[in-house]
């Protein structure tokens, strides 16, 4: 193989124009993508790019989508090790082409030695500046936002990576359509007081202000994952919360027992099936506090609460916490909204919204946020 | 990273159930994939695999795309080298999952250096039988059958592998909704009689006995491509031929000239736009003649000419090929078809039809096609 | 014209199978057609069929539908007096037809000389019996439940009958899909407490235990549309209530002021825009008391209030409504649900959903209520 | 009821702003309706319309269509009689509606008492003009330009008025897509050369000059349908052909027998089961005539053969037909396009292609004609 062009090395940090999407340090050398759909985004004007990938993990490999002019390209596993990836080659050397880089699979609080990042790019070219979206949009989710099952066939079981995807997913889809930058938070199984299966911890409040607050390990912890975010910096317009299908879910599961110390943790039904009044008051109250949390962080935000793609049994309960929240604050900014639920026709893997599903929740939530905005 | 599967390295040679599609030498010791589409395919029973695979080229790199369990889950460019790539990991090593890798662009007939061969794979696992699809199906065809421009924006104007794909292609979309085997013979420009820009050499029909005869150069003699292909051992049930766009093209394209004799070809137009007789009926009887051909080594298949998804000038010199063609052979088994037209909003990259025309063009095909069948 | 059938005329009350829909009386001599859905239905096995119909009104004349087999193929105005209409003719005499003349507009509270009757058919055939369909829903609604807008340029602005469609909206549609027997009480711009403009009688509830309450005058008297309903002759599986959409809209309305008594109606707004307290504590008594109302005539019926084609502002309010019932009746068979808000593309005549928003929301709400079933 | 608007009857002769759709002998006391999809359309400023229409028959009734503002709001049963039938009231008398009446059944051969006349409209608004459209088609075919199974139920089987619609037709909603003024000649069961039966009698070619030529008795002479059509008054930008599915299933059918003279007529199949060539030549003669006299009264028109709703496999014959007579006349203003197969999912009545094979239908053919426009 002969290369013709003539390649570069460059560290992120020394290229002036460039784009970071989702929750980061602000540390460039390198650059540590922890959420789903973060990213690093490129306006290049040159014949080749590579971009220089380091990954590492126990369990849970990264994925990354490429996108070359907003459409997807490529979707590859990243295996463990540091290495470059051509991005593309060939092309006008003298058209400017907008790249993204994606992380494609969601934040692994179940694996600490879970690693993905950027170190430089090589180019022939040359790199302009990228321009702001109108509109700034914040995602806070479960496995539905974590894009979980949005690929794979349908008889698929395993809980991995490669069955989720920040791309067929209506937090891109919807960011898309209004033209916004966006920031997805989520995690598979957690909820706002409790995970599917009871425990406390998985809760995703809690870790709200840090950068990525729900990892955990010595190594997370020096790449800054526990750091404060720093808000200011990206105010968004509207925070998307898509909570409650786990909470909703635990209520069926068994207890949750805290190894440590011995606690329980069960979210109770009455023998008639409907929710211990005490449990659901939790979640409510929990929920309360995650709206006082978000509207301290993001003062002129439009909230909005979204859910329903796997049913809306707690939706009375989301309701109830948005008029408390309301009456307490007095703050009228907040508002809920139905997603579509998942039909037979739309289940993608894992019994989870497929590709489609999430097509018609982003068609709807999208022109609902346009009335907002 | 901790390896949790014992891995073990199978040559493909020493594999007892595996499936290859697309024609080959036969050759295992590596398998040299030469057309787009062409793939190799598995049932694996285990946690893991890896697939070892070389790439090589001047100009034009491979691309390949991972299908698992009939969903695409990958797709990425094939740099030069040897290298596994990490098909999956950490799923349920009790069940089997089917996997197939497809070489995802087409021969390169511009790039002699151009290689994409599998090596070998490693997996904890073990393989199982692959099951015959009821039905074979070969497409020949021009760019549109090698999917150009069918991902990419559309602004895209570079002629590169990446706006390429077998996947979002109507030959593969027809061949899996009549749930046919199937391989693919395409070059993009090319004829049945000239190139789009006259050149006569860029036709199909003079490479069709061989296993890969569009291609050039000593390195591609020493893998076999100019072999004669074994026609027994895969008789399809249909042949489509989608040519005859780029034949319509000369008509409009400046003259070719033969560097080496001097030699100019043109193919006419009047001056009210018509055809030229002679030059129109040199097409009608290349096509006959490849009509010829493909019957000569497929008895028994349906034979259909089917075009015009980017317009329809050429088809009544297709529909007096086919006369003719019937009239001296009396072989009633062949037939024309016209597929749907792309139009504004199905258009993809590079002006060719996007992956929406081609699902439309699969549906119109695999309906005239399960009437033959 | 020669008439080659021999036609026989039959009295609705000496016909031994017929199946009334809608609510009425129960009388046949004539049969009043009263609320916008309501029909007659017949298996006819003859060549011929008409209907005798008569009609009256001062402002808005009566529309029907006729459906053979299902299909909807007349619709047409019926203008004042009593005629003979034919239904159909020349049909294979030994084939059975199922045969619906359905009333395709609202019960007329604005006019009260408005009628339509069904008298007599007049066949060569005889009457096979009609089956029941498995269930059997009710649908207390508004003008988008009278099907308002469904039909008709966009630009239309009259609030005339023919802009009205009790076949392509969102009722039908439910019940199709869900193989359903169903009933529909709707008024255009009528509410739970009061109307768009304020008017507290403007309301469904408290006309719900008649037979057709909301109609006024002697003629309508007379007719037994003021005589109490036979609920016990009539149990639905699901009662389905949308309506909110007027009691939000009088919030923006000015006052209504009783033309006698001179007291003035207003739901007031603050002056930040938020509903005042008092006022939206109002509808949602008036909401709790319907409730109440509904349970106690239909004590087995799932009761889903089904809100959102014209957006949701009152949502939070609903859903205060709906859980301050249960928590006074412990009744946990009411729930709410978020019907698909109409967008541009779905608008139809007079700026109310248009016949695909109807699509979208039968599809959304039979989902749900199959989920119920 | 009372009456509010003073009505004036206007005879349509005495109106001066009108617009006649479809071949007419130009006589306006009264108005006759020959071919399907024929109208009067007016714009009329006032609150209310009614039309005065006349029916009579032996056993096809005519049924109409009407159309406010390019919707179609009413469909219904013209019985034997003349009566005035109401198209609107009650409508703002100040706005423009453009109205339409149209004939929403074939032309009956089968039936010579057959009539349809409007006379007269009754309103008490005035008439504006009716703007030109800027291209004009004409459509000549057999059921499926009739529209034969667009409305009904699948199990249909009756060959009745009621199930054919001009409305839910390739031919209007293809006009409509091109901003175009049209009009159809068609007949059930009717070919080029033959019935589907065999009768050579029953071809559209030889009845092309006159304004109604397929039609028989002195009740038709007398209201002109066999006077010369003016074609100079009206010269079609395109003219498609929708003929030969009923040419190729003559192969399929009994001979049949002129009873005065007793010949016999079939076309005849091979023992392989392909077509006679003697008898496949008569039809591609038979074409080529047709083209012919097209031509002759249509100098300037774009010819189109458009076929395929219901199979292709006269395809071969008809480009051999428009090969032919290009050849002859060394005219290229003809071609051929196939369109869409009907499939089992957009079937309709009477195993005819339904409402969504139509629509299917319109798409591409309104694209390849504005590919010629």
């Amino acid at each position: 193989m002969e290369t013709l062009a003539k390649l570069e090395v460059h560290p992120l940090s020394e290229i002036e124009h460039l784009k970071v999407h989702g929750r980061t340090t602000g540390r460039l050398s390198p650059l540590t993508l922890f959420w789903t759909g973060s990213a690093v985004e490129f306006n290049v004007r040159g014949s080749e790019l590579w971009v220089e990938v380091e990954a590492d993990y126990d369990t849970y490999e990264p994925w990354i989508s490429i996108l070359i002019n907003s459409v997807p390209v490529s979707r590859q596993m990243v295996t463990a090790g540091r290495s470059f990836i051509c991005v593309f080659r060939g092309m006008n050397k003298d058209v400017v082409k907008n790249v993204r880089i994606v992380k494609d699979m969601q934040a692994m609080s179940g694996d600490p030695e879970n690693l993905l990042q950027i170190h430089a790019v090589k180019t022939d070219g040359d790199f302009l500046p990228v321009e702001e979206k109108p509109y700034k949009i914040e995602f806070i989710g479960d496995s539905i936002t974590t894009g979980e099952g949005a690929i794979g066939a349908r008889t698929e079981e395993d809980w991995i990576p490669m069955w989720c995807s920040a791309i067929h997913n209506y937090s891109t889809m919807t960011a898309n359509k209004l033209q916004a930058d966006y920031r997805i938070l989520s995690q598979s199984g957690w909820g706002v007081l409790t995970s599917w299966d009871n425990n406390p911890r998985a809760n995703m409040p809690d870790y709200y202000e840090k950068v990525c607050g729900i990892l955990t390990g010595k190594k997370n912890e020096a790449l800054g994952a526990f750091e404060e975010n720093d808000f200011e910096s990206w105010q968004p317009d509207v925070v998307v919360v898509n909570l409650g299908t786990n909470d909703g879910g635990a209520f069926y599961s068994p207890e949750w027992k805290d190894e440590v110390t011995g606690e329980i943790y069960k979210q109770r039904l009455h023998e008639d099936g409907s929710y211990h009044e005490e449990d659901i008051q939790s979640f409510e109250n929990a929920a309360v506090r995650f709206l006082m949390k978000i509207r301290k962080y993001n003062k002129q935000a439009k909230i909005v609460w979204a859910y329903g793609m796997l049913g809306i049994p707690m939706m009375p309960a989301i309701y109830r916490a948005v008029d408390a929240f309301k009456q307490k604050t007095e703050d009228q900014n907040v508002s809920v909204f139905q997603l579509p639920n998942m039909t037979e026709e739309t289940m993608g893997a894992r019994s989870h919204p497929g590709a489609t599903a999430h097509e018609k929740a982003a068609e709807e939530l999208s022109a609902y946020l346009r009335s907002l905005l």
